[in-house]
């Protein structure tokens, strides 16, 4: 059984772009606590208010699982005792059951950072972790920069190791802190550790700098290290972290070891979205496993095969990590593509039915014009219905007209919309204010409609999403617009374009309330 | 000597939202042979129009160093003939000196997807491969499926690459289609085959599909594949392909390995932005070596050691690689951010000033409202320099009012802005039309302000992005805007938040041109 160690909420924490608030990180917690991550590191008590408070707000819940450590380092050499330390205190006082502690591999750092004797790291290292032991804690040793200061001075990295370990650390955690070692020095390197000292219990602490930290974590594992630390999506400091959404599915599907989370596979895919959600970033579209792409097919080639045997371009079947097999529309979509997401959305047609290639030919038409359907499928739906004439108007845009302004610098701005649809033969003239033009053009529009289609009320907008498109540059460039909606049963995306940021959303609104009307036809 | 080949153009364009023109294609061939590399498939000419006017286009340029290859694969068995097939002429019809084809290796494959006997396929393999050198052609054979064709059985396997091999193929390239296998799985088939067949010149072209691409195809190298194929910055379809930017500083720095494009290895981050710009994908911030986070620290402790020794928190030099360190303004920042950062601004401030601690609370207070000053260092400056007093009110915006409105529905919108601004005790009011309604608000600015301060003519708008924030939901979001500006000098960043996109946009073309007209005091 290998042991999972999330440290998202504190080496996650230290990505460029990735912030999390204390109910943030308490969300994330809770999460990675259902998906059955052994270990969680909340986040280093001694370094920040925000730290401090994630362990007495985590008190509050009962954990189903998850272990949660507090993160520190060894005591600072100039207090001659452990407990005087107030960073070492103040990981005692966070009342964690286990605690992580790092202290210094490289005899180069101990002299040149720390400024102290090799000696005097090795009773800091040593003092610390009997002292948190004496303490009552469970302490897991972070090894820094252990491959490094191995390759530089193998006789003293592992008197480092050593020391914390007969000290009465449960765990050494080996740690690739530059991310610059190679998959066949770590497995060198373990092996070495292992011969020399007696029946370790190793970890290992990857980072991605040279794009190697899941096959370094994986790597590990197959020569004995039973404790992987990584996180969600790999987020972490430069280029992150190991990834623990690859990590935890090559244990297991490919390698075939268990570990807790491994029982709650399925669960893989939402829990990266979820971090990334709540850490405001977009998810990577082309992360392995849990990405948008992970299972998406675009050349024709492949996807007529994987329609017949998805085992011809799929490396695992996606429902196992909780994703879905897409086929995509794009530039290089032929016939092929486009009879499949007929299919799809359960549309009758025939292969050699000539509206297929007029339905190609719209397509690559309006993708240059800059129109993307690849998060946008209700506008496709609607494209290939018109074309197929299975659509009504359901109502005509007169005119629009958005006013936006600012009177005295000291106030807000103030925006305004009014419209003037028909519908039938009847016509609405209204106005609504908003936040923003673009809301206020919303606002307009439903209030127009919603008198002629009351079900609108049924229906919010969930994101509203802005490209600028390469060209022009500058405040003049095309943008696209597009926007998720949803109702009781479903959630649906839709597109617009324009070198005007009104008229692109209107036209993305415009697609989400007929598609809205249309469900109910 | 390892021979790099770059699939970009073609394997890469199966990427989800990567599309190139014919004219993106050429300029990412011409930076690709600049940059070094040796060969560069450029499209599947049979496939599509552009892909084969790439070909007939790519003529008109002399190219310092790198092969143009086109791709195929080999020859359907419907035709008794290779010269028969139409796919297979075509790429003759390319007219490069050098082709690529692919061909079956799983066993099931042949009889599933092609339906043809075992021994059929050896015959489409060897007769293209042989057909194509009698046509003057160099012939690389890519074994498609070959690491899960091997595990299935390993003899058909290997027979579909001795074919090859003694049918006249200069190299044969393994293929890890399906991008899900591992490293040991890699470098034991490879070590089988080496035995097997005698002085084969093999090749390696992965897939990222478990996150292990690049490690898959550096322990390639390692066990003596010399011919690497890849994609710059890894797109390509589903997960993407092995990335080129992190396998060859890898072989060249940390392996010692040569290849032409490690002589200029300094290119390797304008590369790689080169290419997603041309793709108008935003560059991945994490990614190894090439990354705008790749050397930017963050926490208090790593920001402080770096600042004495790089190499405490870096792999390489980030110069290697064309790279720059950073030092990032973030929730995490403390004093000795902001004092770096001054440093970096050319600001005289003393730790102990308590302008200092005034700064960062401004930062955490405009943090939390939804700012982000990463990519706007100029509006951090000006927050520096405001908070310091050192920074003149250059001009008052007293008013301003966007109006956009669409009168018929066949008509375009027509957008237009009136300014009030204030300069010493004279006020400008005037109006200026756009494409759309931050381009009217950005003309109408300049307008009013070029009377005043004419030095702003030399001033443009090179990039204007727009981030909707988490919060409410749907069109009444909080928009962050990110404008970058440019002078003969230089290149600067400024930020705008606001649930009003007009507001948001202002804010940051305000910014843009104060720092501007502050350049010249």
């Amino acid at each position: 059984m290998i042991e999972i160690y999330d440290t998202t909420l504190r080496d996650g924490t230290q990505a460029e772009n990735f912030n999390l608030s204390l109910e943030d990180k308490v969300r994330v917690a809770l999460k990675l606590d259902e998906f059955g991550i052994d270990y969680i590191e909340g986040g280093w008590p001694g370094s920040n208010p925000k730290d401090e408070a994630f362990f007495k707000e985590i008190k509050n819940y009962t954990l189903k699982h998850a272990i949660i450590t507090a993160f520190g380092s060894t005591h600072q050499a100039k207090y001659s005792e452990p407990g005087e330390d107030p960073i070492l205190r103040a990981l005692v006082e966070a009342e964690t059951t286990h605690v992580t502690i790092f202290g210094k591999t490289w005899d180069i750092h101990v002299r040149d950072a720390l400024r102290i004797s090799l000696e005097r790291n090795l009773e800091l290292i040593g003092g610390s972790v009997r002292w948190l032991k004496e303490q009552g804690r469970t302490v897991f040793y972070d090894a820094e920069h252990f491959f490094d200061g191995f390759k530089a001075n193998p006789e003293y990295a592992l008197k480092t190791i050593k020391t914390a370990w007969e000290a009465g650390a449960s765990c050494i955690v080996l740690c690739d802190t530059n991310g610059g070692t190679l998959p066949e020095e770590i497995t060198q390197i373990i092996q070495r550790v292992i011969k020399e000292v007696d029946h370790i219990r190793l970890g290992i602490h990857c980072h991605n700098d040279s794009e190697l930290a899941v096959a370094n974590s994986l790597a590990a594992v197959r020569f004995g290290v039973v404790h992987v630390q990584g996180t969600i999506n790999g987020f972490g400091e430069r280029c992150g972290n190991a990834n623990l959404c690859s990590i935890i599915p090559g244990l297991v599907l490919k390698m075939k070891y268990e570990c807790n989370a491994g029982k709650k596979l399925s669960m893989l895919t939402s829990v990266s979205r979820f971090v990334s959600e709540i850490a405001n970033l977009s998810p990577n579209k082309y992360q392995p496993y849990v990405g948008e792409s992970a299972f998406a097919h675009k050349g024709g080639v492949h996807v007529s095969a994987v329609q017949r045997n998805p085992e011809t371009y799929e490396h695992i079947r996606p429902e196992l990590v909780g994703n879905v097999q897409r086929i995509l529309i794009s530039d290089l979509a032929g016939k092929s593509n486009v009879l499949a997401k007929a299919k799809q959305f359960g549309l009758d047609i025939e292969s050699r039915d000539p509206v297929v290639m007029e339905i190609v030919a719209k397509l690559k038409e309006l993708e240059a014009q800059g129109f993307q359907f690849e998060g946008a499928e209700a506008s496709f739906e609607l494209l290939m219905r018109k074309a197929m004439g299975q659509i009504k108007k359901f109502f005509d845009l007169l005119a629009f007209r958005v006013i936006d302004q600012k009177c005295r610098e000291e106030d807000p701005p103030q925006a305004e919309a009014t419209v003037m649809v028909r519908v039938g033969g009847r016509t609405e003239h209204t106005a609504a204010c908003g936040q923003g033009p673009v809301n206020a053009l919303d606002n307009a529009i439903r209030k127009a409609l919603e008198t002629f289609y009351p079900e609108l009320k049924e229906m919010s907008l969930v994101d509203y999403k802005v490209r600028v498109l390469p060209g022009r540059p500058g405040t003049g460039a095309k943008v696209r617009v597009l926007i998720e909606s949803r109702d009781k049963e479903e959630k649906w995306g839709t597109v617009g374009v324009s070198h005007d940021i009104i008229e692109a959303s209107w036209q993305a609104l415009v697609d989400s309330i007929t598609y809205k009307l249309m469900k109910k036809c």
